[in-house]
């Protein structure tokens, strides 16, 4: 006898193993990940050499921290140097099966392999990730993340699904959002995965596209990532307001898998659902120290792989900072739990103040209606770091007169000093200034201003 | 021992048995889809109840002739009356595992489900397809259909490209032609899949975006389909010559599979490759009566699935209007082979003069240098029969002046009269006035006059 629901119970038992019994197989797939690494991959053979550590040096996790990190530098440079795949490779071509591809920076994407074992592994946490939030056997799920360009949002969530044993309808982002509301209308998906940004406009165009109410479709579950959005509560109440259903987040990413935590729907949070597959370490983005796994901490995330063939990562440096809401959770889980709050990436250091595009974004939505909701910061600057005040751009509501732009403005610059300690400069736009969300992530930082007579 | 090279060897025994012990398997397959049939679609229960007729009538593949066709508009009501897989539907929701969308016509997308069994059966015909047209074991394949929609070139491709052990690198039209070109770069493919506009296309754009010509790409096989083109001889001797690689044609469609025909090497036309999961008549469009295999018939294509669970359809008429170019092939092919020359859907009646805009643009492609090789048709006038003359609307050659549109028009009048027996009426415009081609398949025939002044 249990106490716990059937729908609470994980999709593998991997998932409510007791966290030591996790930590040792994670130590011991790990000193085989070494192991494999120091046979087959000429990067790490390098960078461990270099720090004179293998895999019989490693007889605790502690021991990991002897490691050097490898930086997302570190990766592109490692692919200029070995199209396709870099010089981390360390399975043959002849036993890479899947090839997935990032969006990258600037210029070429980043690509990754995967051999036939690595997409067993790849399907299996990308399951357990949307099986966690709400998607189960039998479901319909409608696919609105972008299925092309190589994005793990595509063929890999498709794996996923089809894992759990869901019907995938693959329209995808790309397919455009009419084909997307009509799929919606003819199959009424009982779920629908993709980025927050994207599934809040789909909501608000369903009635001219698809004849009735985003709540009117029947959806229960909207599964979320690939974006911030579904972490900030603004957002996330617009979702679930527009849709009638319960938002739970996920994320993942190229590099270790496709999705790897996921929000339950008790919300508190994501949970870590590859224990096995990837080793993942809290550390201080400033000193690169560990910080041990506790509700409230905070931190950056970096990965390990421990079971990876093809593409395979060690202390990669994901630059995704995390607060840990729980540990373990509903159905007997053993893992953590965390929310996203920014990536190093996206992070701006305002006046001296470390600032996250997507805290910003929470502000102006939770202002709605005296503002259409969406905002852009405006960084026209070089690097990350000004002395300037944080320019920002706000969308009007829609109707808004022009002539209350000064007293709106002045209304969103005192809530985010109240909120984010940092001085604003708001500078008010027409409703629907900003394009309109589609198959690309939702940028929130502009570099250059754009043209706002347009 | 054998004369017949490794190469040419097709996927499956199937594709090689003799013709006389194909047609036995499929009388047997036959009866039991019927019987199967009567007891699982309601659709079908009507129809062959209506035409009294059952699997035990059906005492040899001529019978076949007595079971009434199934036209798309039926097939469109049946989807109206019980969204999403229509009335004709044969097996439980909880059995379907996959759900794929055509373009459809107008307004909603034509839905098909499919069962665990149905998708291993479009893998293993997509696979002898794609496998025939060159595609081996260890190639890394471009992915230049569009991925997203629900089309058939998106997963239905991946999966038989992942059935034959080669890699797709799924970037798709709907990708981009930069990501496109960049991952032809990185990745230096041995095949492209994609349609033939599209990747025609692609090439000329190569030198710009990729920094390389097209045949500096090391591709050697494009296969092509979706859409008129590789048949078309002009557009394939530019594709080759683009590319420097060999170009062969597969043809599908989302009701009976993903591609059930394709060319190999020889480039005599396309083979059947699915004789046990379709059977393929030919019929004389006008009065519906079958006509012989043979090589040089010319008729429509009628399919009835054979072996098909969720989504089945009987004497199913395609509207593909074809020509049998050989029966059996290298490597000990038993199946006949075809060219497509044209769609019902296409078809126009000019003066009484049955014409495909395929087979204008074969003639206008050929005339390049001195047009650029782009037309379309403008068929402004109700239904598909017209008393004018043919309206055709050619892109000059690069660079060409338009004082020299009247002579060039000329040309072009006289070689369709010649070749087509049709009067043409020519509008030269610039060059590139019409919308490079993209994820979607190109139109031959506009409706209505463009804004020549754009």
């Amino acid at each position: 006898m249990t106490n716990t629901s059937a729908a609470d119970v994980p999709f593998s038992q991997a998932e409510t193993r007791p966290w030591a019994d996790l930590q040792a197989q994670q130590l011991h797939e790990l000193r085989r990940q070494l192991a494999y690494l120091q046979a087959h991959s000429p990067f790490y053979q390098r960078k461990l050499g270099a720090a004179r550590i293998g895999a019989d040096d490693v007889r605790s996790l502690d021991d990991l921290r002897a490691i050097p990190f490898t930086t997302k530098q570190e990766l592109r440079d490692s692919l200029k140097a070995a199209p396709l795949l870099g010089e981390h490779q360390a399975a043959e071509w002849a036993d890479v099966v899947q090839v997935q591809a990032s969006s990258g920076t600037t210029g070429s994407p980043a690509y990754i392999g995967l051999t036939r074992q690595d997409c067993e592994n790849w399907a299996e946490m990308t399951a357990r990730g949307l099986y966690a939030s709400g998607i189960r056997r039998g479901d319909r799920v409608l696919h609105g993340f972008s299925m092309s360009k190589g994005f793990v949002g595509g063929i890999p969530i498709w794996q996923g699904i089809e894992r759990i044993g869901a019907v995938d309808i693959p329209i995808g982002a790309d397919g455009g959002v009419d084909r997307l509301l009509i799929a919606a209308r003819d199959a009424r998906p009982r779920c629908i995965v993709g980025t927050p940004n994207f599934l809040l406009y789909l909501a608000t165009v369903a009635r001219d596209l698809a004849g009735c109410a985003a709540t009117d479709l029947g959806v229960q579950r909207l599964i979320v990532g690939g974006e911030p959005g579904g972490g900030i509560p603004a957002i996330r109440e617009g979702l679930q307001s527009h849709w009638g259903a319960t938002c739970c987040e996920v994320m993942g990413g190229t590099d270790l898998g496709c999705v790897y935590w996921a929000e339950a729907p008790d919300q508190r949070g994501m949970y870590f659902v590859a224990p096995e597959f990837i080793l993942a370490e809290l550390i201080d983005p400033a000193s690169g120290e560990p910080i041990p796994w506790k509700e409230g901490a905070t931190g950056e995330l970096v990965y390990s792989s421990l079971q990876r063939q093809a593409s395979p990562v060690l202390r990669f440096r994901s630059g995704d900072h995390v607060t840990v809401t729980a540990m373990g959770g509903p159905g007997g889980r053993t893992t953590p739990a965390i929310r996203c709050f920014g990536r190093t990436d996206d992070m701006l250091i305002v006046r001296g103040v470390n600032l996250f595009p997507s805290a910003v974004q929470d502000v102006v939505s939770s202002m709605k209606p005296l503002v259409g909701g969406v905002m852009r910061v405006l960084a026209d600057f070089e690097g990350h770091t000004t002395q300037q005040n944080l320019k920002l751009l706000v969308e009007r509501a829609p109707g808004a007169a022009p002539h209350n732009d000064a007293a709106t403005a002045a209304q969103v610059e005192t809530r985010v000093r109240n909120a984010l300690a940092v001085k604003a400069e708001v500078t008010m736009v027409r409703h629907g200034f900003f394009d309109a969300p589609g198959a690309q992530k939702v940028a929130l930082t502009l570099r250059k201003a754009p043209d706002l007579t347009r």
